[in-house]
């Protein structure tokens, strides 16, 4: 339901109806002016042509310095989300299953089906603060399993995997050779030190994207870190899809990579506030959630609520949320994201805690 | 073997070598400033956050006008190439045939492929000047036949399927209930009146987009115009996948349609000046060949070539061609594009000429 919301919302919005959107994590900030430039130059320069479907070089270098890998274990992707997809389709291609904690980001799931994969999903609760049962996990394991997704800061909870159950998860995953594809693009701007996937060494993948960290989110840039035989997979996927991510849109990302800690430390005291001032109003209306260690989440929760109808009432009220539903059997959560100016929050938040009374 | 000397030529020039690129269709005519000036002016007013999987309603509604369709019919993708992936992906899915024919554009067959589809190759001769027989197109349909490639004006060879061919393939289709796709990326700026398939109503799907007429290559936009039901289908898996095309290109490309006149003058003009040289360098070398229809490629044959190892010799000689192999049973032709500037058209037509020998 949550693309449905996010067409509608957009559909309203059309029409001339006002309405705050805290349904999908769309940063209000401004992509930094530099980035722009950055573009803008790369564009006069004729950096429009067809370029190397692997991604530019100078940003695979730079990246694997980042990352402490080589060029060859990079490949730039139109997206964080092109990056589930892409291997996705060439790793469950034919069946197999894929462990999927939950909450999780709906495009898991739903990605996962439509290459032909099952899903076999993993609960995790509020009450035991989001933790992943190492235990639970080795059970669902079976013959079949091909992929365990990890999303790490957690969309929609902001929660961060302690180091310890990462520990334990990584041990259980090489026990059975099981591959990890772990979604870090909310762990740059974490507000709590986030362990990567890449400090285990090589046998799992990073997926992640300048989305959020650089404010980029409708540039649809990310990229893959993983073995080299993963990224030649990719690349030959992408010769026959998306071709490559327009070149002037890396040298974008490029630049911001270069003035990347003055803007994290912008992002993350702005959603510092953000979060202190909409968990303030929702503890107020008396609903049960856990700190986000992480910009842009909550997912308050309300005994006995049906979220999707919640979130068609609200729209009506001009306020977009996502159901709990969206990212599992979730049903008497929602999601906001604080991707609004704080007035914004303090508006919506009203009406939320009005509508939920 | 056509992405391998991509590849390779991009990293010889990355080490310093100077390498003529006749081997893709990637112009060598900048952008226009006025669609590059549209880009930057959107960035600027902050269009570069999420959009639509369906693309931009503004931008919808115009291809509509121009295509006598509804914005319903019309879905924004990143590139024709992601347009066929994604058809193929949702139509072929599970199985089934595709019939192409040959000399085909090589994604076609590997798309095909990779989605789990079997290919029926249609075969077509330079000495037939490439005419698609409606007979041998008939018989070659079974009952697992699916879809049906047409790319028209033809890449390699720049031929345009003339009106009576078209006629009969479509009634065929039709007669047979087969969906046919129909790939137009050519036909704006053919030098001949080029019939689309959107004459023949609504059971058939146009793939295209703004690359070449535009010189938009590196930007990837392309569009699909089918019945809204595939529409849907396409946006929900631009949902799970690529998001949105930038909504800012989505703008560049919307500039490019309102000065669409002046720009496919000057592209049809300046392609026409370059196929005349390099028709008489051919000429003279004894080279057959089909005039071209359209820019930008002439598929010329020797007798008993090997193209594949004159591509790789051509390589070391500053010279990067595709091997005829690449688009099907063509062992004795090469590709040439004409998207480098006149002069060195002539330099890189004389080393080709020279090895030809």
């Amino acid at each position: 339901m949550l693309y449905e919301i996010n067409e509608k919302a957009i559909k309203l919005e059309s029409q001339g109806k006002r309405i705050i959107k805290l349904n999908i994590g769309d940063p209000d900030l401004e992509t930094p002016t530099e980035i722009i430039e950055a573009a803008y130059a790369a564009m006069k320069q004729g950096k429009t042509k067809y370029g190397s479907s692997y991604g530019e070089l100078r940003l695979r270098e730079k990246l694997a310095s980042v990352h402490h890998v080589k060029p060859e274990n990079v490949v730039i992707t139109p997206g964080s989300k092109w990056g589930i997809f892409s291997l996705m389709y060439l790793l469950l291609k034919g069946g197999g299953n894929v462990i999927i904690p939950t909450p999780y980001w709906t495009a898991y799931d739903l990605t996962a089906k439509t290459v032909g994969a099952t899903t076999k999903l993993l609960k995790t609760e509020l009450d035991n603060n989001w933790k992943i049962s190492p235990e639970k996990l080795e059970n669902l394991i079976d013959k079949e399993t091909r992929m365990i997704i990890l999303n790490n800061p957690n969309n929609p909870t902001s929660n961060v995997i302690d180091p310890e159950t990462l520990d334990s998860i990584v041990e259980i995953a090489n026990k059975k050779k099981i591959t990890i594809l772990s979604d870090e693009v909310y762990s740059d701007i974490s507000f709590k030190k986030t362990k990567s996937i890449l400090d285990y060494g090589e046998n799992h993948i990073l997926v992640t994207g300048f989305s959020k960290t650089f404010t980029m989110t409708g540039w649809r840039i990310g990229y893959i870190i993983a073995a080299k035989e993963i990224v030649e997979k990719v690349t030959r996927l992408n010769q026959i899809t998306i071709t490559n991510v327009p070149v002037f849109i890396q040298e974008a990302a490029l630049k911001g990579l270069e003035i990347h800690g003055q803007l994290t430390r912008k992002i993350k005291e702005e959603y510092r506030t953000r979060a202190e001032i909409a968990g303030k109003m929702l503890s107020e209306a008396k609903l049960e959630f856990t700190k986000p260690d992480a910009p842009f989440y909550i997912f308050p929760k309300r005994h006995g609520l049906n979220s999707e109808k919640f979130a068609l009432n609200l729209l009506d009220k001009g306020v977009a949320v996502a159901p709990g539903t969206s990212f599992g059997d979730y049903r008497e959560h929602f999601r906001i994201s604080l991707t609004v100016p704080r007035e914004q929050i303090k508006t919506a938040l009203n009406t939320i805690c009005e509508e939920i009374k």
